[in-house]
């Protein structure tokens, strides 16, 4: 076995989608989950990449996630409608409901679509590069199992929520904005307290809600939303849009899959989109956004070495040079995926 | 001259429409400014209040807004409409477009307005309380003159575009997020140079991009976005959804008023409207956010004399004690006022 894997995106595909069918997985919620794992790879998001067939899988195995999940639409408008993902992979729930949105904003140019009884949907960003391939500005988010105490408390009761908000460029790469609501991730912490180093000042509160540099205190305590009251409100406001009004579960509702991995976790996520061209004609619309780019990329850097990138442009460069060069995964990931998909 | 004078809104706001129609404003045009103006101070927001009468009448006068602009609507599907300011009162422009989307949204459950020559528009929670009012949840910003500089960057090409996520509950308070895009307002850096005080770290940088604590660096340098390269990207999202997508101006094209007061700005607003109730039923909406808010409020806090709150409770209590008790306004302000409608 090699410290590191190199392989392509087909191959890598094909690994996953047989490591998630041998899990019982119906073929096509295995073909939708595959593509936006292996999307988050080529972005360089490896944490919410094909490192999560493990997690998937086992709760595959112990009925957690339902294999075989009848995952359906209710049209409520035409630019409004509900899904239900009956408990099956999250990137199947999450992926059927964009297809199904991307159709219904080209119909109406704007679609809102909530989706309930999903699961953990990998990275956001592989939708919002999938939206902007269409042509479409996309909002989305998702909620999670709380890590986050809300400003001013002192237990944990807010997900790290993500939110992504995306527009098309003519060309590569789109402005895609993909943000979570902590500070910093958990496994940063859990990398410091391995380390035996300390924590930056901000990062989480011990479990009486307490400032901590200590990396087991934080990891006992909470993360701390980032921008402080802001970060807290976000995170309300992208549950209430994907959890709240998708009739999924949310806050402390949602059950954490890394506790109750044989538990369906409830998760809720929503999908807007609007077609640009629709609102202003395709070229002055595409005129605008070029310039947006150009504005953006422009400003002088305060490091002459680091010019100013645009949101979701370093990942695009990734993906880029992934396509070009191969997909690295660890060797011993690797190895773990192709005993999954030997069944 | 008193140094506060207590008035009532109902007095203020006649006061306001005396204001802008002595600077020749339309009286439909002053009636929903003086609207906006008063909630602002109601809630708390006086920085966002009826001081902002003395720059809307100064421009006003000096044709940089347009007293008797013709504010139209142009519908491009049954849930997306552009609303054309013609350069007129921003409060004016803005509350014409989220009555008319409100209508929309009651329809056909969903709608998008953008809104393009227009000007700045006094705070978002006003729009966000009246939306909650009519049981709309609502998702609005505006953009504005840049203030800060992109993350990695070393010129101001960002506005402090605020962002407001708002949803209604069966009863007050609604949740009601309403958030800048900097760390700390530009006010609070020149009360700390008229002060001769330092500022924290992470407010500001200096003209080079470099870190600073002297405010007067800090004002010939730019503000720092919140969370960093996160508050940095929304800011360009909010941008992209107010400005770019509205077909108003964007980033640096937008003329800053308080160097031209006598030209048009070109600010875009945005009001994206959504019917919970078409989505979810009364019932199940009105249960959902209910256990939302007590939720979030039953947080334990970290200072017990501290309760949790939901985002826009501390505003909407400010708002209960002067609808009982009086809106306080400085005596200053108030003469000025006057002085300005007696024409």
């Amino acid at each position: 076995m090699t410290a590191v894997a190199t392989t392509d995106p087909d191959s890598l595909r094909r690994l996953a989608v047989a490591a998630l069918t041998a899990a019982g997985a119906d073929a096509r919620h295995a073909a939708w989950t595959a593509e936006i794992l292996v999307e988050g790879d080529l972005m360089g998001l490896g944490t919410h990449g094909v490192l999560r067939l493990l997690t998937y899988c086992d709760r595959l195995g112990l009925g957690g996630i339902n294999a075989r999940a009848d995952i359906r639409i209710e049209r409520k408008a035409p630019s409004l409608a509900l899904v239900d993902g009956d408990n099956g992979l999250g990137p199947a729930v999450a992926l059927y409901a964009l297809e199904q949105g991307l159709a219904m904003a080209a119909e109406s140019g704007i679609a809102y679509l909530g989706c309930r009884r999903s699961n953990h949907l990998g990275a956001l960003a592989p939708y919002a590069l999938k939206a902007c391939e269409a042509g479409f500005v996309l909002v989305c988010g998702t909620n999670a199992s709380t890590t986050i105490a809300p400003w001013g408390g002192r237990e944990a009761r807010l997900g790290n929520n993500p939110l992504s908000i995306a527009a098309p460029c003519p060309q590569a790469p789109h402005f895609i904005l993909d943000m979570a609501m902590s500070v910093a991730a958990r496994g940063k912490i859990r990398k410091a307290l391995s380390e035996g180093s300390s924590i930056p000042e901000g990062w989480a509160v011990d479990a009486a809600g307490r400032p901590t540099v200590d990396p087991a205190a934080a990891l006992a305590g909470f993360l701390l939303p980032f921008g402080a009251h802001k970060g807290s409100g976000l995170s309300q406001a992208v549950d209430i849009l994907s959890g709240l009004l998708s009739g999924a579960r949310f806050l402390t509702d949602i059950t954490p899959w890394t506790d109750f991995p044989e538990q369906p976790s409830g998760t809720g996520h929503f999908f807007l989109l609007i077609d640009p061209k629709r609102l202003l004609g395709a070229t002055a619309y595409d005129e605008a956004i070029a310039r947006f780019r150009k504005l953006i990329q422009d400003t002088p850097p305060a490091d002459p070495a680091q010019p100013v990138q645009m949101p979701g442009e370093r990942e695009q460069d990734r993906r880029d040079k992934a396509l070009r060069e191969g997909i690295e995964i660890p060797g011993e990931l690797m190895a773990k995926i192709e005993a999954l998909a030997s069944g």
